[in-house]
Order: C-alpha cells, then sequence, then structure tokens
C-alpha cells in the first residue's frame, strides 16, 4: 500500500491511500490533479548518511567509512514532490543526490537490530540537495546541507514489505539518467542505521533517515527537472530555478 | 522582566513572568517549588556555534574562524533546569560548555545587520554538552553533539534590553567556578550570527541560537552539579549522573 499526504481544496492537510494514480480517503476519492502534495511526513529531525555506497565513497576520493557517517537537517530543508525549488542564491554548485528515506513511524531509543524494522512506518524518495561550495569549507554541513528546502522528499510513502531488498534508485535530470544502483549496495543497512542512530538519540515517529546516496552525483542547473525513482515507491519530481 | 516556562500542578503548561523567586500568571502567584520548570522553549532547531570565543579556540589548538563555524542539534537535545541528565553510557568524556543561547521570536530569513535583534525574544543560559570520544572521530558532530539531553536550557528568558553587552558569562562545577568571561569576548556577535544563519536557514519562533562557549571547558562526572550563570539572566542548574 501507498499513502500520500496532501492539502484538499479547503486546506485541510490528510494521509490518504494512493493507488491507480487516485488518491482514496474514508469515502471519497480525489483526483492527484485536485489536491497539494505535500512532503509525506513533518519530522523533528532528518539523520542523513554520507558515503553509505562504496561507488559513491569513491567517487568522492574517500574511503567507505568503519561506521555511519552521520550529518543532520533540520524541518526548515523539507520541500514537497512537484514543488519548483529556487537554488540558494550566489552558490556555484549544488548538487543532487537520490536516496531512501526511511521514515519512523514509533518513538524509540536503543533499538536491537532484530527489533529495527518495527520502528518503521515505510520508505519515500528523498533529494539530499547538496552545496558543494560550502560543504567543502565546512567542518559540519550545515551551509553544506541544510539550508532552506535542502530535503525535498515523496512523493509518497510505501510500507518496507512492498519495497523490493534490491529495488533500483535511479535519478533523472531533465530525462538522462544520472545514478542508477540498487538499495542492496548500500553499506549500511536499515536496521544496522537505526541501531546506531539510536545509540546516541531517540527518534520519534515522523523522523527521517536518509540512507545515503549511490554515485553520479551531479551539479543542478537553472530549469531543470530532477527526478528520483525507486522501485516500489514511486517517483519524487522538482522542479530547480536560479535566480 | 524575566519569563519562565512550567508545568503547573494540573499539568497544564504556561509561560509566566518570574520576578523575585515567584511566578506570575495572570491573576495567579505560584512558587518555583510547585512547578516542574520546562526548557523555554519548543525550538525546531538548535544552531549552535564553535569556537566562537578566542580564548577558547586556543584551548582546542584551532585558529579563530574566518566566519561562523556552525552545528546543529534536533529537539531531541533539549532538557530543563533541575533536571537529573544521565550522561551516555559508555563514553569516556562528556564536557560541559556555558553559553548564551538567543532564542529566536519571528520567522525569518535573509535578516539584515540592522534589523537582527528584531527577531530575537529573548537570552537563556545554554548547556552545550559535548561527547568528545565521538566528536574527535566524525566529520559533522552528530554523536558528539546531537545526543538526547545535550542541550540543557534555562531557567528563564531575559529581554536582551536586560542583559548587560557585555554580561559575565560563568560555569561552577560543584560550585568551583571553570569558565569565566564575559558576552563581549565572542567574536561574532548576535546580530553578525543572525545574518549569517539566515542566508541559508529560515529561523522559526522558538529556535535557539546557542553562542559558543569561552575557554575552561572540561569533563563532567558521576553526580556533578553544573550551573551556568549569566548576567543579567540568571542560572541554570543540572546534575549528572553516569550508569
Amino acid at each position: 500500500m501507498l499513502r500520500i499526504r496532501f492539502k484538499d481544496e479547503t486546506g485541510g492537510i490528510h494521509l490518504g491511500e494512493f493507488a491507480d494514480g487516485k488518491i482514496l480517503l474514508e469515502e471519497r476519492e480525489l483526483s492527484i490533479n485536485e489536491v497539494e502534495i505535500l512532503p509525506p511526513t513533518q519530522p523533528s529531525k532528518i539523520v542523513c548518511v554520507g558515503l553509505n555506497y562504496a561507488d559513491h565513497a569513491a567517487e568522492t576520493g574517500r574511503e567507505p567509512p568503519s561506521r555511519p557517517s552521520l550529518f543532520l537537517k533540520a524541518p526548515n530543508s523539507l520541500a514537497g514532490h512537484g514543488e519548483t525549488i529556487t537554488l540558494l542564491p550566489g552558490v556555484e554548485r549544488i548538487d543532487h543526490e537520490a536516496e531512501l528515506g526511511v521514515i519512523i513511524g514509533k518513538r524509540c531509543r536503543m533499538v536491537s537490530l532484530d527489533k529495527a524494522m518495527d520502528v518503521v512506518a515505510g520508505y519515500t524518495c528523498v533529494n539530499d540537495l547538496s552545496n558543494r561550495d560550502d560543504q567543502r569549507k565546512e567542518q559540519n554541513w550545515v551551509r553544506g546541507k541544510a539550508f532552506d528546502k535542502s530535503a525535498p522528499m515523496g512523493s509518497v510513502i510505501a510500507l518496507p514489505e512492498k519495497v523490493p531488498e534490491d529495488a533500483r534508485i535511479t535519478l533523472r535530470s531533465n530525462g538522462r539518467t544520472m545514478q542508477d544502483s540498487s538499495i542492496d549496495n548500500m553499506i549500511f543497512s536499515v536496521p544496522e542505521l537505526i541501531v546506531e542512530i539510536t545509540k546516541y538519540m531517540t527518534l520519534e515517529p515522523g523522523d527521517v533517515i536518509s540512507t545515503g546516496t549511490p554515485a553520479g552525483v551531479g551539479p543542478i542547473h537553472h530549469q531543470d527537472v530532477v527526478e528520483v525513482e525507486i522501485q516500489g515507491i514511486g517517483t519524487l519530481t522538482n522542479k530547480f530555478i536560479k535566480k
């Protein structure tokens, strides 16, 4: 089952079921065109993982880490499917990064490996936008990663069991495939990431773990349309403009 | 005027005035002993500043930065005045860091220097707890800085005009002074920090900027009582235990 978070014509915010291109909400059936699709969750934090695919680590010239490399984005980074995003002014290079997003369903801390999937509400697509100009110059990637609208996500939430273990993850820029891998190439698995993160912090319902990107990251230009697609979930699409 | 956020005996959460050791709330006057003092705000994010006092940069062996060094804590890091905090298990060294906390009062982005103080609701005391074991080993200080309860703050909110520009900032561990400086030793001022941060991200009402710590940071031990005091604001006190 796929779920979709949206705002209807009266301004009401709902989580509906998404099937055959239609939204089902209790007795109603809505067309995708008559609603505003919202980010699939309202996280208190987004815990991101760096260098979690060996081929991406290689393209950055770094060794894969011995434990997950973590960084944070705050709620200001949220953006939804279909949003046109204005790139940070004065920044030369902002890259796309296709990632599997894990949406947490239960408040949790110190989760064990065998219980880790119990705290997962679903999966979504994330584009972990990265401001390389600043990222290179700072210890903590705040300007580099946590700027406004730096984490578009959506369009829908898929139950984990609907996403194959080797689901294909692809990113297309203006229709051209730039990233193409499988989520089973992750160095640290979803359960391993949950175990590690919850050694240090409580995860809240709605929080997101963005699990890292495969090789093929590259710059976004004015008027690019970027799609992140993950098998079993669907596609996240955003248009970007530079002012 | 000082304000205090607290939970009363019925579980109601209020923001009252704090004067002469009493809490004033509309027609009521409450004793500080009959309420539970809460963190003074519910931020969507805490933007922290590293190496913002030259003497602290020197004690860490680093050059003062040419622009603010930023890192993030999420809401899981909140703790209140008077809370007994259990230190992260298995971590050898967690340090105290006394800091001036700036509480944002208005949603803002791209704030100019002359308007920066208009977005400030007040000041509070923050203890920016730092897990040195992990901080040394990671690019982004997530395990090192963003663990649960890593940002005790309070006890009260002071209006900025009640805090002298050269207010003394001190930290005492079990009554012994460990940090003692003045907030006018900050390398980047509060308005300068707001300008820089809001170039990249929207600040929301309730968000906190923790403005960096002076020299004298040091380890917290089992059963230590740590107080952060800032002139014009008051004192934040926490007891720490190691399990």
